[in-house]
Parts: structure tokens; C-alpha cells; sequence
């Protein structure tokens, strides 16, 4: 039996990890940290959890925590993770953080974009950027997970092929994001209320959005080039989903089969990418619940580019799941362990 | 290895039955049945099952499908299965059928609410209401299984308590129920189009609704005497869940913890079904995706009534779960078995 | 020109009675009135003003207000008009009170479900209950209109035929209310979050809510007997509207050709109420942006019950229509000026 | 009194022309064109009308009409209007066409993209493309109008500054579009039932979508150089609203300050068109129900693109509105006169 620790389980991201986790007979989940609901019951903050979870919150101790849990998730506010994170804790049990403390490998970078200056950066080195797709190997022997964001796993996932294969202008992208509002949080916001998001789409942080230096590292590793990205995220009025359209130059002329043959070639053998068929574009309520992310490439001859496309659940494969994923890999797991979640539709 | 198929499985709840099944390892679904999709990819109808299923739909030859099959369930429109069902079927197989053509034992009520004469009555009688909390040693041993409607379930878990103590006027009770639109199917009415539902909250078949014997049929075993009720349902914006608030008055004075108490009498060992602590109100979102129904009840003393609510997801506790749930029955396994969803927020 | 001035503007009713009133040419807003956001453009705290309204929102000092103002509309929370009112100001202003401070005749009433003491009990008597439908002379002589709450306008117009003709047993009335969410307000609280709302209904206030002594208070002077009602309002997930379904038992067997008649009786006249057709219900999209409430009642002859529906806008009719339909009484302007809006549709 | 005939009124932009003509007294509407529900109420087409409008629904005869109208407006499928119109037509009213039959000079274009012989191409040199804000001289004059899309009178108010001041690269243009649901009409398909839109982003018609002639055409005009744009629409789950992203990269370095000079330029004259302050990013719900187009611009430095916004109501300045603005300029009106529309919110 795997003991788990939850630190931040009150937020969306949390709630989700705990959903998905007490599905599964193998793990136990021993702590649900929370800083505004300690003493409360899990069940009264998240009423789907009634009469599944007894437990209360607990504070958010992670000292003490490590000395009880095999794993720890950390579902916590930009720095949290950076300004507790010790030897003594990564030696006795297994962190997978679903902030960003850990994403970037380039301190400066980090702190650039995130405006605060990062606690621990001794330990970024040792961090494992958590995306199965791309790095299983490395995470099966990691003690501190980076759990990549929302939006860079479905843009990555969605890219990646292309410009590995250097198909596509390292210079040229532009991400077009578009996100449910569980991707803003459970904070009481004016800007969140039901009244503001529904019947409205918009976007923010144009130009300026963190996940910006994550999504360039990653797919510059790809490249073996620098790549940077225009990048726009939108709040879109549903709960759950992202939907990436993204945009590249082709670097010399290639058919939609060629374009097909080559995500096949990167992802006919991982479970929870699903290359669609022909044209058909992906779409967040096919994967809703799931581990799973849709993607599909369309070619435009006209103007010599090509739209890349990725749908995913943000709860799950964009953060939850893809932390389940990751500690599966890290316990020597199947992979796909609690995560073979038949999408809900509708 | 049980053997399933889906007769009308292109549908909603033939999909979300497909869902629930596809989860399990020990059941397979070996026949996708259709009426407007034979040959075509079953994934192709419903996108969430890409690399899921590969089957193609099939006809709806009950009959052949009776040879191989374990368990039929009919998710097909009223009158279908009254119109095919015969000896040597029931001989070979369990069918479980989710539309109401075996629910109501009065055929001549029946036939008066459905406007359709009764091809096959000689099998109501046989057949058992499929609402294990009341009847579920009757559906062990069934070979026909009425699965009830969905208003109905919510309805009568919502209120059977209080009508079997005697607590409530059996001719006072008004039903004012709310459902999500995949409740109305997936057929292309504009009535049922994005623009017009969203938005949008109107009553329908006031006073006339089919559900209405079912709901009074059951109540009335429960009290031992003529339940007349007053329904309405309305659609409302959402893909999921039903929410019934039901009122009743009291026939003596009770106080809000003795009502409780009869709750938690019927149904404490009752997996599915959760009784709110308080005066906490049920709220559909709270059990989506799950068989779990929430119920609670509030006492009004200003006016000596019962206000009875109970929020479940139409599609599964109100269809397809509770089918499964019956198919747990029939075949001696733990009922909860492929059922312990936990409910997915936001 | 009519000088207003609008306390609470930056609420969604303030938001909504500054829409309705720039619309006009014989009105000018020349205050908006903000506890929160003294010395901010109104536009940037409705961004749907840009470049219609230029000003900055002012306090809430009522009294200089009553200096320049014909009119002043206080859309408050409960207490707060109380606390302020004096002689003075009503000598130099009329007031629409969009609260609820005067709207119930008898103090004690009011003190037991709003629980706080009224500071100001001496101008109950005189204050108008500003349904015009109802008091539409009493109100043109006004000073002091205490505009009617939304769950009542659309109650008491679905009711109101009935119980006043006598037809409806007035202790047998059970109210089921629908509202979109922006009847919760723009307070940043997390229970009225996007996600928290969106896919999801729910009771609120069983039995308590303070909508309830205003509705029995109206129907009893319809009746001239007291009238108790069953009151349950629902949240729904929709920026705007209300439906009322209403169930009452008949007093002796009537048709629906009569029932359709009374309606008719009391509402031919009535520009703002639609009777519809036949067995037509009511639809909250069909009067969204609009002052209409769309009324129908159907007799359930098996149960001896008739069902009253209504839908209405919040916000329109349920609040800033309504204030606005009371200021053209107020000064002797035609009651539909201004508010001949079409309702948008889809 | 100008009289008005709408052919295909019964469809959403139908709908929306009846809604804003209604609203005025100096038009009146003598011809409610259908196809599918002749001598059918109008208003039980579209309730909202309900004691609004008593007429009934005409044919589609436009050469009957054409004897008794002043202008007529065809919200006709693509092709039917160009079957039809002749000299006589023309010489007898002013045709205010809401399809692309004439809204592109190429006929080869046009039939290229739409797929269909156009059988009136004379008429093609002489229709005015309606967008007033780039053409308002030449509509003043015109006998026919070909209304814009929707998604070009978004994509081309959002761009035209930059590209007729010559400081994007014409050959740079990604527009991310993104729509509510009314885009899609009101005709009853699987693919647009509310369970299938709700909670569900996609993109659709990726590089084949035929308005993307449309704005290359227009914006080729601003360039004097020919624009080649990627054209990415995509459905999202609200009734109203389009948003454009739009990215381009810029010939030389420019600050956004200057940007925003450069928009204040062309639009500050243009009462419908609102240039935001600052970064703030253009909302669809800012504009619902009003002829506004929201626009603003961001440099992004760091890739030297700018990401050109807009936001407006699809039906209303995307169809309806822009079509009434056009009536006005035919007739002489002043060009906001009944289009002073206060946006609603929320």
C-alpha cells in the first residue's frame, strides 16, 4: 500500500488528485493538507467526497508528513515548494510537485518570469520535468518530480513531433490556448463568479503568461534550437478542458499522410496520446475525466503551415493525472494504474 | 467473463452504459447494437471511445444476440422490446431493459400514459422493478429486469422513507423535478439545440409526463395505499443530473431530527445512497459521473410540510449505473462492483 | 430632463438600471453611487459602459444626493436605506428602494426573517409597494416606492388571478422557484465560482428565505385571507431569469378555458404580462433583457391542482424594469417608455 | 416610414433584424419571409415576439415583395439570393443581402471556395461590401449590399489599422477565431445539441473555412499588397459572441503606444468601434446584444508579433446590426439610430 500526502488539497488540482486516487485499492491517502481548512472535514470542503472520505484537513506540515508518506503532492501556491524543500524530506519520500518550483531548469529564467526569487534552486537540477511522454525513463528514478502545467503538456504533446523532426521554423510558433475555469483556481474572484465567465470568452496574460519559458525550454530540447513561442491563453466558459490550436511554418513541403505517419511514429505506442484520423480536430469533451490528450495536424498548403491541435482534460492529464502517471512510473507501476478512465461523455 | 450488449447503444445511455462496462475486466461488450450506425466504427459516433473500442455497430437482432450474449440491456424506445421479446430469449439470456415497456404492472395504465398497446403483456408480471434499494432480492433471481426510469429513481429514493412510515399524506405530495438535456436524448430536435436549452429553464409535460404511474405505482406498494402525485419536470442547462424537490404534508408532527432518523433507517447500509447531514441540500454536480443519490429532507413547520430532495446523474444512477448495478445482482456479484465512481467536481 | 441618481450602482441591478436608464433620452444618471469603488471610472467596473458612460463613481451620501437628484433608486442591502431615511430627504427626492426595508407593512414581520431591528419603522406605512400591476395608483403619488423583490414579482403575477378570484385554496400553495445566478449578486464568494454553478442545480433557503413573508403578505390582500405558502428558490445555472412553478388545489373543478380566461380578465390591459397560449410554458430565454413576465396555468384534473408558471428577468422585471416601469408612474410618463425592449432571443 | 421585408426571418439572423427593427418607429416590418413555416405565426417561431408581432410568415417571394418594400433583407443560404435577383428587383428596392453571394469581386474565388456556379455574377462589380467603418461613401449609394460575415467584420476591424499602415507583414496573418453557437443556425443537427456544445471547445473547417477569401480580399485592399492568412474558427459553448485573436509580425519595431495611436486614428470617429485602454484584452460578453466592436492590440517584443484583439456579437454587428447600420446609410438615417444598444451585462 502506497501512503500518499496531499499538501494543497483543497484547490481544484487537489480535489482532483484525491478523485483520482481513492479509486484505486492500492494507495492510501493519509494526509489532506489544506492551509484555510485544517480541522474540517475533507467531505464538507468537497461534498462529492461524502461518505468516501472521513478524514479532516490537516495543516500543511510537509516535515512531518514525509516522515509518514512514500509520496508527496504538492498542489501549492508559485514558492511554497521552494521555500520548505529539504535533504531531510527528499530522503525519505518521493515529491512530485504540481507547482512550478522545479519546471525550469534555468534559475534565472524562472525567477524572471515568476518575480520571485527561488529558495532552493539546488535542487532544480535534480528536478525531473514530469511528462511520461517525454522523459519516462529519468522519472522511474527521481525523488522530486516537476509536474509539468496545464497548458505546456497539452502545447508539448501537441508539438513535440514536428519540431523534433525539424519540421517545423523553431522561430515561427504561435499557441493559441483556450482553458476551462477549474484552470483558474478555487479562489473567491469577482473575475471567476458564474456571471463573469458564462457567455464570455476572453483572453489574459497576452505575451506575459508563466507557462511561456516552460513550453520554450522543452520544446528547445526537441529542437536542439532555440524555440520561442507567441502564446495566448482564454478563458473559455466550460469547467474543465484545454484546447490547443497551434500554429508553424513547415520548413519544406510535406503532405497531411507525412505529417500523420510521423506523430504515429512518436506516439503509437503511448496510451493516453491519441492521434485522431483524417481531419478530425480534437475536442476537450471527448477526453473529459480522462488521462487522455487528442491531437491532430492539418496541413495548409495555401500558406505553407501547418495547425497543430491537442485536447485534454486540465484536471487530469494537464495536472492530477499526469501526477498519478508520474508516481505510478516512479513505484514501478503499470503506467496506466487507476488512469484508464473511459472519457465522460456528454 | 460475462458476455454484454447494448441493444440501442448509439444512444446516451447506451454510451454511458458502454462507458461504465468498458471499466470492468470482467465483463466484455461483444455487441454494439444500432439502429442508424450498423457498419460504422462505434468510435466514430461516440469520439471518447477512440483507441477504446474498435468494434463496428451491429444490428439490433435481439434474437441472434440472445445466442451469445450473457446479459442483453435495451436502451431502446418505448415499445421496442414489448414488440420482440419472446420465450426463447428469456430462455437464453438476462435482459435488462432501461426503457418502461415492463415497469408498470397495469397494462391498461400503461397503455393509457404511452398511447401504445402492449405486444408482449404476458411478461410484466415476471418482470421485477429494478431499484435494488427495494427490491433487490426479487432481482437476483430475475430473468427481466424493468430498469426505472429516471425521474422515477430520483423520486421514489427521495421520498419512499417518509411514505412507507406513513409520515406523509399519500395525496399531498407534489414532485417539482429538474433534469439536465441529455435526459431528452440525442436525436436533432431544434428544441434541443445548444442555442435554445442554454440560458434557458422551462417545465414540460406538465401534468402528463409517462414517468407519473411509475412514480405513483411504487409509492403506493410503499404505502399501502393510492399515491396521487402532482410532476413536473423542466429541462435545464446542463448535460447531467436530475434534482427532485418533492413536497409533502406532514401527517403528524415530527421534528427534523426524526425525519433524519428514518433516513438513515432505510438506508444506511445503502452504498448509493447518501443522506446529507443538516439542512445541506442536495446538489446535482455533487454526484456526476457516480450511481450515488444524494437525498436529504427539510421540515417546514410554518406550513406542516416535508420539502424531500435527492440529486443523482440521470445517465447513470437514472440509467445505465442502475442497469449495471442490476447486472451485478443477476450475476452474484458485489453490487457496488464497477460502480464506486467517485463523483467528478468541477 | 429627470435627474437620477443610483446608490449601489456597481451591484447587478445598479449595472442593470444604468443600462435601461442611458438608453433614454429624458433621463440623466448623474450619480453613481459605490461604497467599493469611490473615484473609478463605472466603466472599468462594467466594461460594457466603455465609452457610454464617462463617469467616476461618487459615494453614497444620499442626502447631497437628494439635493440634485428627481429621483434617487437605492439598490442597497437590507438595512441600509433604513438607517438613512429622514424627512428631509423624501421632501426633496422621490426614492425607489430596490431592498427590501419597506416592503412588508408590519415591523415585526420584517424584524423576525431579516433579523435586524428597522431603524426607520415611521415611513413603512407610507412607502408603495411598486408592483404596478397591482398598486399602479398608489404608486403615481408616491414618495417612497418599496420595489418588489424578484421571487415575488413573478409569484404574485403567476398567482395573483387565482387566489383573488377565489379558485385557489390559499393555504395550499407551494411555490418552486428557478433562478439564474445573477440573483446571488457580484460578491466574490466561492459558492457562486464558475465552476461551482456551471453543470450543477440546487434548494437553497428551504423554508427560510426572505422572499416569503413578501409573497404571503401581497396574496393575502388578493385573498383577504391569509395566505401560507411553501417556498423553495433554486439556483440554476444561467446568468438571468426566474421561473416560478406554482401549485395550488382548486377550490371547485374549473376548466382551463376558465382558468385561461381570469388570466386574461386581469392581464388583457397589462403591456408588461404575457398570457400564453393553450398549454404553452413559460421560457426564461423567451423574456431575457425584456420587462415581459410570460404567465399559463394548467389544471391537473387527476389531482385537482392547477399549475401556475411564470418566467421573468431578474434583473429586468425582477428588479431595474420594475424600478424603471415605477419612475415613468412616478413622473407621469408613459409606464412602457423605455422599456419596449424585445427580448433577445437566442 | 420605411418598409421593410426580411426573406428568411426565421433563422437567428432573422430573428436578430426583427429584433432590432422592432424597436424603431420609423420602419415597420410588412414581410416575414420562410420557407419552412408559412402561415405560421411569427411568434410561435420565435415566442420572444409573443404580443409583439402578430403576423404570420410569408413566402419567399421576392419579387412580390419587391413591389410593396422599400429595402429587403435576405438571410437566405448561400446561392439563393444570386438565383434570383434581376434588374427589376433592383430598379424597385434596396436589397440588403446577410449571404456571401456578392460579397467577393472574383467570381472565380467565390465559386472556388463555395462550391457553386454563381448565376448572377453581374450583379457582383456593383454591390457594395457593407462594412461601414472602410466603405461608408459607397453604401450611401448602393442598390445592393453584400453584409459582411461575421467572422470578417470581426477579423477586419481588428486588423485593417495595422495592415493599411503597412506595419504587419501581409504574408504573417494567423486569426484564431472563436464563436458562439448561433453561428451554426438554427437548424436542428446532432453536432449542435446543447450536450454536445456544452462544456466542449473545438476547432472546425481548419484552412478551408470560406470566409477566409473574404478577408484577404478586404484586408489585400488595406495592404495594397496581397494577404495570405491562416483562418482557424472554432466553437465555443455560448449562444453569442466572436473573439479574434490575430497575429502578425511586425516589419519594423513599434511600441505599443504607438499601436494604440494608430487605432485611435481610424476609429475615433467610429461610434461602434472601441479601442480598449492599456492591455486590456476585449471580452464577447462586454459587447452582447450591441452593434460594439471591442479591438485592442498587444506588442509582444520578445517574437515581434502583435496580437491584434477583437470581440463584437455575431449576430448583431457580425449580421443583424451591421445590416440595420447599412439601412441607415442607404436611407440616409443617422447611422446609429436604433442601434444605440447598451450592452447587456451580465
Amino acid at each position: 500500500m502506497i501512503k500518499a500526502g496531499i499538501i494543497g488539497s483543497t484547490g481544484y488540482a487537489g480535489g482532483e488528485l484525491a478523485r483520482l486516487l481513492l479509486q484505486r485499492d492500492d494507495v492510501e491517502i493519509i494526509w489532506y493538507g489544506s492551509k484555510s481548512y485544517v480541522d474540517q472535514k475533507y467531505a464538507s470542503v468537497y461534498q462529492n467526497m461524502y461518505k468516501i472520505v472521513d478524514d479532516s484537513c490537516l495543516d500543511d506540515n510537509i516535515e512531518v508528513l514525509a516522515e509518514k508518506a512514500d509520496v508527496i503532492f504538492t498542489a501549492t501556491p508559485q514558492g511554497y515548494l521552494a521555500s520548505l524543500l529539504n535533504d531531510t524530506i527528499l530522503s525519505k519520500t518521493k515529491v512530485i510537485d504540481l507547482s512550478a518550483d522545479y519546471r525550469i531548469k534555468d534559475v534565472a529564467v524562472y525567477e524572471s518570469w515568476y518575480k520571485m526569487v527561488h529558495k532552493t534552486p539546488q535542487y532544480i537540477e535534480e528536478a525531473v520535468y514530469g511528462l511520461p511522454e517525454l522523459n519516462r525513463e529519468k522519472i522511474k528514478d527521481a525523488r522530486l518530480i516537476a509536474n509539468p502545467g496545464c497548458y505546456p503538456t497539452c502545447s508539448i504533446l501537441s508539438i513535440y513531433p514536428l519540431i523534433k523532426e525539424g519540421l517545423v521554423d523553431p522561430l515561427s510558433i504561435i499557441i493559441d490556448a483556450k482553458s476551462g475555469t477549474s484552470g483558474a483556481g478555487r479562489g473567491a474572484k469577482t473575475d471567476n463568479l458564474y456571471c463573469e465567465v458564462n457567455e464570455n470568452i476572453k483572453a489574459y496574460g497576452v505575451g506575459v503568461h508563466r507557462h511561456i519559458p516552460e513550453i520554450e525550454e522543452q520544446l528547445s530540447y526537441g529542437s536542439n534550437n532555440p524555440v520561442t513561442i507567441s502564446f495566448t491563453p482564454h478563458l473559455v466558459p466550460m469547467n474543465r478542458g484545454i484546447l490547443v490550436t497551434a500554429y508553424g511554418t513547415l520548413k519544406k513541403e510535406v503532405s497531411s499522410e507525412e505529417i500523420k505517419a510521423i506523430y504515429d511514429k512518436y506516439y503509437k505506442d503511448e496510451y493516453f496520446v491519441r492521434v485522431l484520423k483524417d481531419d478530425i480536430t480534437p475536442q476537450t469533451k471527448w477526453v473529459e475525466g480522462s488521462n487522455f490528450v487528442d491531437v491532430n495536424a492539418i496541413v495548409d498548403k495555401r500558406t505553407n503551415r501547418v495547425v497543430m491541435m491537442g485536447a485534454m482534460d486540465n484536471l487530469v492529464k494537464g495536472a492530477a493525472g499526469q501526477a498519478v502517471q508520474n508516481m505510478n512510473l516512479l513505484f514501478g507501476l503499470p503506467e496506466q494504474k487507476g488512469l484508464k478512465l473511459v472519457p465522460m461523455f456528454p
